[in-house]
């Protein structure tokens, strides 16, 4: 197994097959990967208003591939797992940009209210970088970073690294995390990787948009599951399997995650569907990973230790 | 404090200032009440299907109450804590039943296709009540009781017990659970207090649309807040502070669920909407209680301890 | 057949079975309708602010009713003619209320962002009445009144006369005009309509909340359908038959819409459910009757030529 | 001007800017393309199911295109004018395909049931051309021929040719038909025009998601406005101008279509933001085009007649 170092010389802004493979990888490869932050570095302090820094900039939400996997062809699942992550620097930022967030109109959802003021948040790393400290705000919060975009290329398509969707992307899911494997679907030869929009933190929901915006170098390591087909990201923790739905509205979300995780029941864990309905009804979890994107992303879950039959049956 | 022990003698099917009082109540007295549970004990055993057993049946979900409690007045806020829930039976039920239900049509997203088929699960409790076992699935799952309608008459109408809203009513979220108190805004005298729908689990967004529905005792104590006005109704728990928003689509409860909890902030926390908004991003927690009933509530928290300023605030 | 005048001594603000019946009628007698207008004739100037004028106020859209109508019983069908619409005053108004309106934020979809500015327009009828001139504007549209609120008591439950739904109510859908029936479900013995709200005119949406809001004496006629049973508000023009269905989001006002027409081609002109939904993909309509109301009411419509099978078939 | 025949030597199926164009016209000239229907002529007869002749199909509604127009530049406005469209052949079919359709659910509204039983319908163009005939149906409408899709590329993004948004694409709008002029923004050099999916009558929301599916050869003539930039297609009749938004859910179309027409009536018919809203609050059109597709897509519209003032003012 080699070790191979991705730092790339240009971003790309979509996901796309017809972009030239930034590095090839093999399966089990201890692969490196360095991403900028979603606003490529352009927001360093409390003066850095999205309105002025990013006004001349077309695209936003740089990513780092694609990243070719020997081995992977269309109908095969790629499995990601994510062994780590490191800040490459000493700070994140988060901002309220005009005509963004949760909990603003937006080009999505277009109303003739004046947008909230631009502000500017600068999340310092502290206590050896355990945590994040924000000096306007006095608040310190633990740092628990995750990758916001990780993705293959659709088939056929090109879509803005802001959207998530089947294939993975901006999906904003705090579950992307070290620990974890991803399973994306795999639509091209080489499965075509792309990750980028590390976050130092980020609550369910990204409420306004940005979350802890930081650069950073993660160690992935790619395998492929030949010959098996998911309509869905999944996601899997160490007690947990999770599926993402991205959609709107919000419940056509909830809808396709669940659907997803009650296929996953059925093909890997002996269920019905009418088992794994009735039991991600009692114990299921569901949680909102964006609300800010082109698409909602929610997260459907069951924990483990549930898929187990008792053995009490008469 | 007295001890006042709430028995029905027959339920209600709305909430509403029309209705007589079953019980008045004082400001700290320990409150028991039984409740019936949403099917009104009509279901009890595989083969009785809800098309059959429910179908000369009017109205679903029974409460108890209305409860007036003294000194409540419109425009105060009702705190209610829960300080437990004992079951009455050694059963619950959950069921499919046709055009209802998270992953199926129903009559409010209404389409063509032919309804799934009805199934009964019987939930037995298992481990001196610490658990529950549904023999069919073989599967143990921990009891984890709490009230799925908790509600407060409105103003003016009269609510189907279906439904939740600002009122509370049938919410379906499990931290409305032992340990934790509930704030509704009050909008009549004596706030005339209903509740019911009590589920000895429930995942997150009650998928097929029943939980684990059985009947209880539980014991409540009033407290009156005069003089604050609440919109959406809150949840505190020992280590949290949540507010629910119930809406169609979904994006909208969580629109307003994190509204409500900003306001929180802003008048109990000494934070700007600003801030809030800010801290809400990086480590706010945002879950689907229901995704079936009439609106779908969803939950937008934060822990107490990031409420706290460091005071290293230069 | 009498004639009957039913000019209100107070008004009502919920659709309830609870309700003192303003007046008892029979089938075919003509029965003539005051109403107010939906600020109860408190926006008479363009200095009117709704929130200076309204502020004072706790409920909006005054009702007329409920009518009991000798001989509708639960599970009948109520046909109601509208035979005119004459207005009562000289002017309309529409105006600007804050965090109210299809291109603002409200409570139902709660942001951060301010207020819209609020604005009063006066639009006076003029050309014999034939229509309405608004002079800031210096715009001049034709006098195209219908009822805004067309309701009858739903079953236990009180609601808002904002509200529309199954029981028809504040639909804000232009085709509930001189010339048409509207057909109503009956869940209480005399039916118990209300009406109110009359517009001057309507766009498709009501985009601003506020359509040309007047008082008005309405011409009825009742009529029961024994025996049938309808889901959804139903609307027969001398050329088209038409449902209304109310619901958010928006899809599933479409849903509803098309779902009862389907059943009324199926139940009343011969057609299988896929002859009728394979006929409205070609040839049915839908519009959007309010996006502002508490529930979005959208119209699907046929042609009744279209209903008719040539007899050319082999 | 000269005369021009675009006859696609192939199809795409994606609006994308890295595809060769087909053509290169100038403004003004005669354009004639030929177009595909949306199965690529892969249904013909009764038994022709979707499933059966589809499932080896990777893409749907091919797309003839692009079409480079000289002039044009990314932050212009391209105008095309349809002129005319004649059918080339002498049937249009219409299907239902399992989990597709406004009435069933469907890979983005994934739910547990069943899908609907397959169906093709055959309407044969009868009356030299001015109705189709469903012989199973024995019912005839007349014939109205419009353009489903009509895009130009976006900008970097390739995007499915099933799905419309700010590009145009797959509207789905019966407004983009003989004798209305489109407008499009500029995203890239040539603009790089693409259309298909001729229907040869469709209702609004297009209901099965099947239309009369039909092939064509469309005359088109291209001019581009200079400097002028839209964010939405625009629809102009010879007495309305429309816009078309397209998201999800059906709402935000509306929020969208609706603001788009603002912007216009602001732009170009001397209308303040308020004097546009509260004019079309009174006269103005809503109407689904689509309830689908990828996104749904709704038309706001104004008759020109009420842009006018009267002249009246004091």
């Amino acid at each position: 197994m080699a070790t191979i170092e991705v730092r790339p010389d240009g971003y790309n802004y979509v996901f796309s097959s017809h972009l030239e493979p930034k590095a090839r990888v093999k399966q089990g490869d201890d692969v490196f990967i360095y991403t900028d932050d979603a606003a490529e570095s352009r927001i360093q302090s409390k003066t850095d208003y999205p309105k002025k820094v990013l006004s001349t900039v077309k695209f936003l939400n740089p990513q780092t591939g694609p990243i070719y996997v020997e081995g992977a062809e269309p109908g095969d699942t790629l499995a990601v797992s994510i062994k780590g992550i490191e800040y490459t620097r000493d700070f994140a930022f988060s901002a309220f940009a005009e005509f963004f967030g949760g909990l603003s109109s937006d080009p999505l959802t277009p109303l003739l209210q004046d947008p909230l003021p631009e502000h500017v948040w600068i999340w310092k790393l502290v206590d050896d970088g355990a945590a994040f400290y924000e000096e306007e705000l006095d608040i310190k919060i633990p740092s628990r970073p995750f990758l916001g975009t990780f993705a293959v290329a659709p088939d056929l398509e090109a879509i803005s690294s802001l959207a998530p969707g089947p294939f993975g992307g901006n999906m904003d899911v705090p579950d992307v995390r070290p620990g974890n494997t991803i399973y994306l679907p795999v639509f091209n030869p080489g499965a075509l990787f792309f990750t980028g929009d590390c976050h130092g933190s980020q609550g369910q929901g990204e409420l306004c948009g940005f979350a802890l915006e930081i650069t950073a170098k993660s160690h992935l390591v790619f395998n492929v599951i030949k010959g098996k087909s998911i309509d869905q990201p999944r996601i899997e923790s160490p007690d947990k399997i999770m599926c993402v739905g991205s959609a709107r509205p919000m419940e056509d979300a909830a809808r396709m995650a669940n659907c997803e995780l009650i296929k996953w029941m059925v093909a890997d864990y002996g269920f019905t569907w009418g088992e794994a309905y009735e039991l991600l009804t009692q114990v299921g979890g569901l949680y909102v990973g964006n609300m800010v994107d082109t698409f909602y992303s929610l997260v459907a879950s069951v924990e483990k230790k549930y898929l187990k039959r008792c053995g009490l049956k008469k």
